[in-house]
C-alpha cells in the first residue's frame, strides 16, 4: 500500500518530476525502422509528457527534435524532411537533425538570426527494428545490448501498442508473473488456476522471476528490465513458441506505449540465413472498449487480457487501498529499485542499468526449450 | 433563486458531500432484473459517483461490491461469476457476496491472507423487475412498497436511460407538473398552453400536485417522490394509457440514470393472470445530440423532449440566474425538503421517505380513470 | 516573446477579462443571413465564451438573446420562433426581440410577473450575407462599412468554418503575409520559398502590408483589419481571382470561428447586375485530423494548411518560446495595438476601429489587377 504522495511519486513522468527526471536517464523505443524512412514523412513522438518529432534525413541520419517549431511552435510533424534535415510548413525554417537553424526564406538576405537559433535536439537510434530514443541530460548513455536487440539467429517481428493507463501498472504488471495463472488461464490451460510456487532474484538490470506450476516439468522464467519492461518466452495455445521483450513506454501520464519484439530462432541453429524484418504496425485502441469472447474464464481475447487488467485500475492506479499478497514480492522489489533509482539521479548519479560502456550481448536465461516444456 | 454555494450543497453527490450523504439513505434502481441473471456476467454500477460490480451469484442471490479489486485494482466488471461469488480476472481472487475473501489461487498453500480480506459490500435486492441498491450507512432501512413495485394486477414493463445532467435538474422536473403545458404539448393537445390552476401538497413521502385545466373534466394528479422519483399516470396522444413510476437516479454530479415501470393494469380487474415481465432495455442517447421532427411545437419527438429542457441548462444549473414563478411551488417545496433531510442526516436522524418497518403498500391517487378523462 | 502572464491577458476572451472587454467592443459575425430565416428554427450562436439564441421574428427582425432562458434555464435554442419573438420549449415563455417577457402561459391569469423579467437581449444585423452580432457595453457602435460588405458590382460568396485555437494565433497569421511563401508554396508556386520584401504601414483600421517577391512585377498587398480580420486579393493556382475578407472570431478561448466573404467583381464593372447571395455554409472539421495531398511540399491541401499552421500551435500558443524575426513586425505591431486597445477599454475610451458616425464603404487598396500580377 502506497500513500497518495508516493503515489503521485512514482507515477507522474512529466519533466521536472522525480520519476520523470529518473525514467529521462534511459532510452526509449518510439517508432519502427520501416517507417522512419529516408525523407518520408515525419513521425510524431510522445514521450514523458513531452512532444517530438522524429525523421530520417537524405544521408539516412535519424534527427529527434522538439516538436514545435522555434519561430512561432507550429508543429514540425507537418514539415517536409529534405536532405539536410526538416522545414517546417509555416514560413520554412530548415533545422538539421542537430537543432542548427540552416535557413529562414522569409528573413532579409543576410540576416544571421537564423545563427542564433538552436532547436531542442535529442539522440534517436535504430535497433533490432525500433527506433530509441533518448531525451534526458548529457551525455547519453549508450542503449543496452539486449538480445532480441542484436541476435541474427533468427527472424524478427516487432509491433506496438497503447495501453490507457499510467507506466506504473504496466511496469508491475512485467515483474509479476503470477497473474498468468488467472488472466492468461485461457491461453496457458495446463497452469490455469494451479497454485505456482515463485522465486525473485534480483539482477544487474531487474528481476528474474522463475515460476514453478505442479504438473509442468521445467519452471517459467521472466525477466523484468527495470524500468518497465519483460523479457520472456511465450508459448500460448495456438501460437508459435518465440522468444519475446516488450517495452512499455510512459508516454503521458496516463498512456503507456507498448512496443515488441518477438524473436523466432532458426531450428537448425543457422545465423546467416537472411530473415526480413516483419513490422506489424502499431494497434490502435479505443480507451475502456474491449473485444470479448466466450471462453469460460473473462471471455476475453488473448490480447485484450492485459490492457483490461491494467487500464481498468483506472487511468492512475489508487494504490492507497491495494492490498499486496505475498505473490506481489517483485511488486515490491520494483519499487524499491524506483525509488533508488529516483535517490541515485537526484545526486546526479546513473541509476541501475544504464551503460555507458561496450559490452557484449545480454542474454536472458529464458530459452526455448522451457516454453516446449510449459505447453 | 440559490446563491452558488447553495447550489453546490444541493447539487453534488460524491461520498462526503451533504446532499451525497443524505441522498445515501435511500435505496436506487441500478439495473434490470432480467439482466442480471444467475452466474451471467456481472455489471458494472455507477451510483452517487462510485462505482461497483452487480452479479447474481450461483445460488440466486445478488450481490454489490466496489467495483475495483482489494488487491491490484482490477475491475470486477470482468470477473466470472461463480456458485460462490465473483472472480477477480486478473489473480483469481474470489469474493462472495458478503465481501469475504474465498480465494487467492497464486498465494501459498496455507497462506491465511484471504481472511484478513474484507471487500467493500453492499445491499441489493430485486423488486419490480428492477434492482435496488443501496449504498449508505447501517442498518440498511426497507425498500419502500411502492404500488407499481409490488401490484400483480397487471402487466409490468421496465426500461432505463440516461441524462448528461445533475440529478436536481431531473428531481426539479419531478415535481413541476406545470411543464406538460408547453414542453409536452404536442402529446397533450387538450392542455396545450392552457393556463393551469395547480394545488401542491406536501404528502409524507413528497408532494401530490393537482392540476386542472379548462375543457378538462378531471384534474390530473402527480406525485413527486423524494427525493427524485414521481409516479403518475401517462396517457399521450397514441399511447395506451398506464401507471407510471420514474427513478431518478445521480450516477454522478453530471449524469442521472432513469430507471422507470410502466404499469397496465387488466381491465378486468383480476389479479391473478400470469403476465411475463417485459424489460426494454437501457436506452443509450448521446450528450447534447437530440432527434428532431416537425410538430409545430418543439420539434422533439416525446423522448427528447424532458432530456432537451434538463440537459441543456447545463450540466449543473446554474441557479443563481433562475426566475421562480408561482407555478414553481413544487421546486420550493423541493428544495425545503432537501434542505431537512440534509439537516436530518446531519443530526444522524432518518430523512423522509427512510422506512424501517414492514409496511403495507404504498398506493397513489392516480387512477387510471383519471387517466382516460385527460384525453 | 511573451511573459506567460502577457500571453494570458492577450489570448482570455471570457466576460471580465481584459481582452475579452476590449473585443467585446467590436461587432463580430456569427451567421448566415440565408440560415437565419423569418420564423425559422433559431441558431445557437458561441462568442466569447458566451452563449446566444439568434432568431428573426414574424417581422422579419432580428433577435440575439442570452440562450438559457430567465426562467430555469433551458436554451431557447429549442424554442419556437413566433411573430412577435422566441418561446421557450420548457414552460412556454416568450421573449421579443428586445428581452421583454411577454407571456408566461402557466402563470395565473393576471400575474405580473412577466412584466419584472428583463431577458439578457443583444444587438444584431444583417450586412453582405452575414448577421453580426455586438454583445459590449451600450451604446453600441456602428458597423464599419468594409466595402466587401457593401459593394453591390460583383457576386458574393459567404462561407465559414471553425478552428481550435485561440483567436490569437487567427489574428497574428491575418497580420504575417510572410507565411504565404512557404505554407501556402503549392498554391503560389510563383513566390514559393522566394525571399520576400515587406513593408508593413500603420493604418486607421490596422496595418497594411505589402510584399514584393522577386520575378513577380507587382507587390502582393494585403490589410490587416484590427482585432484579426484580413482583407487581401487572393488567386492561387487553379482558382479565379477574387476580393476576400476573412473575419476570425473568438468562440472561446480555444476555438475560433471563421467567417469569410468571397467578392468576384463584374468583369464589365456593370454595378446593377442582379447576383444572388451564394452561402457556402459552414465548413464542420475535427480538431486534430487533416486531410492530407501529396504535393511535393507538406502534403496539406489549401484548405487545410492555415488549419495546420496555427492549431498546431497548441490550443492556446505557448508564447514564452517563440522567437519573432524580422518578417514578424505584422506581429508585433498587432500586439501593440491589442495593448492599446485593452488600455482605451480600461480608461472607457473607444478602442481603434470603433465607428460612431456615418461614413462611406471603407475602400481597401488590394486591387484584382494586382491579384493578377501575382499569379
Amino acid at each position: 500500500m502506497l500513500t497518495k504522495e508516493e503515489n503521485e511519486l512514482m507515477t507522474r513522468v512529466g519533466p521536472g518530476t522525480p520519476a520523470g527526471e529518473m525514467l529521462r536517464r534511459y532510452w526509449w523505443p518510439v517508432a519502427f525502422t520501416e517507417v522512419v524512412r529516408t525523407e518520408a514523412r515525419p513521425t510524431k513522438v510522445k514521450l514523458l509528457d513531452e512532444e517530438f518529432v522524429l525523421f530520417r534525413d537524405g544521408s539516412g541520419q535519424l534527427g529527434l527534435l522538439e516538436l514545435h517549431c522555434s519561430h512561432r511552435g507550429t508543429s514540425l510533424e507537418f514539415g517536409r524532411v529534405e536532405k539536410n534535415g526538416i522545414r517546417c510548413c509555416y514560413h520554412g525554417w530548415l533545422y538539421d537533425r542537430a537543432g542548427k537553424c540552416l535557413e529562414q526564406p522569409a528573413e532579409p538576405e543576410g540576416s544571421t538570426f537564423k545563427d542564433r537559433i538552436q532547436h531542442p535536439a535529442f539522440h534517436a537510434q535504430d535497433a533490432g527494428g525500433l527506433v530509441f530514443a533518448y531525451i534526458g541530460s548529457e551525455p547519453a548513455p549508450l542503449l543496452p545490448g539486449y538480445d532480441l536487440l542484436v541476435r541474427e539467429d533468427g527472424c524478427r517481428v516487432v509491433g506496438g501498442g497503447e495501453e490507457f493507463c499510467n507506466w506504473l501498472q504496466r511496469a508491475e504488471n512485467s515483474s509479476d508473473g503470477a497473474h498468468s495463472i488467472a488472466l492468461h488461464a485461457a491461453g496457458y490451460p495446463n497452469m490455469a488456476m494451479k497454485r505456482p510456487t515463485i522465486k525473485w532474484e534480483p539482477t544487474a538490470l531487474g528481476i528474474k522471476e522463475t515460476t514453478w506450476v505442479e504438473g509442468v516439468t521445467k519452471p517459467r522464467i521472466s525477466h523484468f528490465v527495470f524500468p518497465s519492461h519483460v523479457r520472456h518466452s511465450a508459448a500460448r495455445v495456438g501460437e508459435q513458441p518465440r522468444q519475446v521483450i516488450r517495452f512499455r513506454v510512459p508516454a503521458d501520464d496516463t498512456t503507456t506505449t507498448t512496443f515488441w519484439i518477438d524473436f523466432y530462432p532458426h531450428k537448425d541453429g543457422q545465423p546467416t540465413r537472411p530473415e526480413p524484418l516483419k513490422t506489424r504496425g502499431f494497434k490502435k485502441d479505443q480507451a475502456g472498449v474491449y473485444e470479448r469472447v466466450e471462453d469460460g474464464w473473462w471471455n476475453l481475447p488473448n490480447r485484450e487480457q492485459d490492457r483490461v487488467a491494467q487500464e481498468t485500475q483506472g487511468a492512475i492506479a489508487d494504490r492507497t487501498k491495494e492490498h499486496l499478497a505475498t505473490s506481489d514480492q517483485g511488486i515490491l522489489m520494483l519499487r524499491k529499485m524506483i525509488r533508488e533509482a529516483i535517490d541515485a539521479v537526484k545526486q546526479d548519479k546513473d541509476p541501475a542499468g544504464v551503460f555507458r560502456s561496450a559490452h557484449d550481448p545480454i542474454i536472458f536465461d529464458s530459452s526455448r526449450d522451457e516454453v516446449e516444456a510449459l505447453t
